[in-house]
C-alpha cells in the first residue's frame, strides 16, 4: 500500500492527496508531525517536509518521493491516466505556471500568513500568531479571488478547458484557509462557483471530512452548497 | 529571436539561463526592473516576477512562459535534446526533488538573507539589510554546502550518473551568493570540486560575466580555478 506522510492544513500535502484520489490510486496517511524531527523520517526526507510518498507499487519498483512538486509531476508520468497537466508542451506550461502561482505566491501572500500564523505556529513553539501577518493575509486573498475570477471568466477551469492540477492546488491552499473561515466568498462569486465546482468532486470528500485537534472549521466548510 | 525577461541576480533567471545554454538555444535578454512594475511587463506576467520567457520559434508557434520551473519543464519537453531531467520518472523525481531543495529551502535560508538583504532590497526600496537575516545566511550555507558533498560523494552529478537540472539550479544560486563573496569554499572540499566542474562549462561562462553596477564581485568570482 502507498503511504503519504502529511499534516492536516498542509496545502501541499493536501495537493497530492487530491491527485492520488483523481487517479484514483489507493493509499494510507500517517500524520508526521515535523516539529518533533524524528530521525526516520529525516532518513527519508532530509528537508524534513511533507509530504512525503512511499510508493511501493510504482511501475519502476518501490520508491521514497519527496517535495509536492516532484511527487504530482511523478505520479502524472507514473500514472498518466487521468492525466492532470494535458495537452501540448504550452498548455502544461500554463498549468505549470499557476500551480507555481499558488504553491509560492498565494502560499507566501496568504496560506503562510493565516494557516501558518495561526496553526502552524502554534505546533512549533514559535509563539503568538502576528496580527500584522495575518491583516496582510486577509488583504491579500482579494486579490487573488479576484485573479480566479478572471480566469473562469475566460475558461471552464483555471488553466483551460480540463480540470488540472492546476485547480487542484488552488483548492488546496483555499481548503486550508477555508478551515480556518477565512475566505471571504459572498464577495467573489465566480471565485466560489468555481471552488463549489471543484469541492464537489469525490476526491474532495476526504478533506471536507478532516478535523484538527482543538480547531474546529466553520459550518459551510463541509458543505457543498455553501 | 527568443527574448529572456531577467535580472542578473535572480537566480531563477539563472537557471534558466543556463538551461537554455545548456541545449543551444540562441536568446536574447532585457533586464527588467520589476520594482517599477512596468505594465507592459505586468501584461506579460501578472505575478510581476522573472524569469521571463518569449519563445518565438517554439515548436508549436509562439509563448510567453513565467515561471522558472515552469520554463524549465517547457525547454525539457520542447527541445529534449540534452535532456537536463533524464531517465525513468523516479531518476526525474530525485532531479525535481534537488531542484526544489535549491528553489525553495536553499533560496529561504540562503539566497534571500543574503542576496536578498544585499542587493534587492536595496532597489527594492526596503531599506537596510538586516544582520540578523545575513548572518543566518552565512550560518545556514555551511549545512547546504556539507549536503553537496555528501551527494556528490555518491554520485557523479548531484541527483545521479548525468548533470541535470539539480546541478544548474544549484549553481545558479551558489553563483549569485559567491557574487558578493560569501560562500566558504575553502572549508568545503567536494562543493567546491563539483561547482568547479558546473562553473566550467560554456553554458556558465556568460554568467561569469555580469557585472552588477556598484557591486564587483571577488576576484576569484569568475576565475576556474579558484
Amino acid at each position: 500500500m502507498r503511504t503519504l506522510y502529511h499534516l492536516w492544513l498542509s496545502p501541499f500535502s493536501r495537493k497530492v492527496r487530491l491527485v492520488l484520489a483523481e487517479k484514483d490510486l489507493a493509499f494510507e496517511m500517517s500524520v508526521e508531525k515535523i516539529w518533533e524531527r524524528r530521525p526516520d523520517f529525516l532518513a527519508l526526507n532530509p528537508a524534513g517536509q511533507v509530504p512525503v510518498l512511499i510508493d511501493d507499487e510504482g511501475p519502476d519498483g518501490p520508491v521514497t518521493l519527496c517535495d509536492s512538486g516532484a511527487i504530482c509531476e511523478y505520479l502524472e508520468e507514473a500514472y498518466p491516466k487521468r492525466g492532470l497537466i494535458p495537452g501540448i508542451p504550452t498548455d502544461r506550461a500554463e498549468v505549470r505556471r499557476l500551480v507555481a502561482w499558488f504553491d509560492c505566491k498565494f502560499y507566501e501572500e496568504v496560506t503562510r500568513n493565516l494557516v501558518g500564523e495561526k496553526i502552524l505556529k502554534r505546533f512549533l513553539g514559535l509563539g503568538e500568531p502576528s496580527s500584522e501577518a495575518i491583516r496582510a493575509g486577509l488583504t491579500n486573498i482579494h486579490y487573488h479571488l479576484d485573479y480566479i475570477g478572471y480566469l473562469c471568466e475566460r475558461r471552464t477551469w483555471l488553466a483551460g478547458d480540463h480540470l488540472s492540477l492546476a485547480d487542484l492546488a488552488a483548492a488546496a491552499h483555499l481548503s486550508c484557509v477555508d478551515y480556518l473561515g477565512n475566505v471571504p466568498w459572498e464577495e467573489h462569486a465566480e471565485a466560489k462557483e468555481w471552488y463549489a465546482r471543484v469541492k464537489s468532486r469525490p476526491a474532495f470528500r476526504p478533506l471536507l471530512a478532516d478535523r484538527i485537534p482543538g480547531v474546529s472549521p466553520p459550518k459551510h466548510y463541509a458543505d457543498l452548497d455553501f
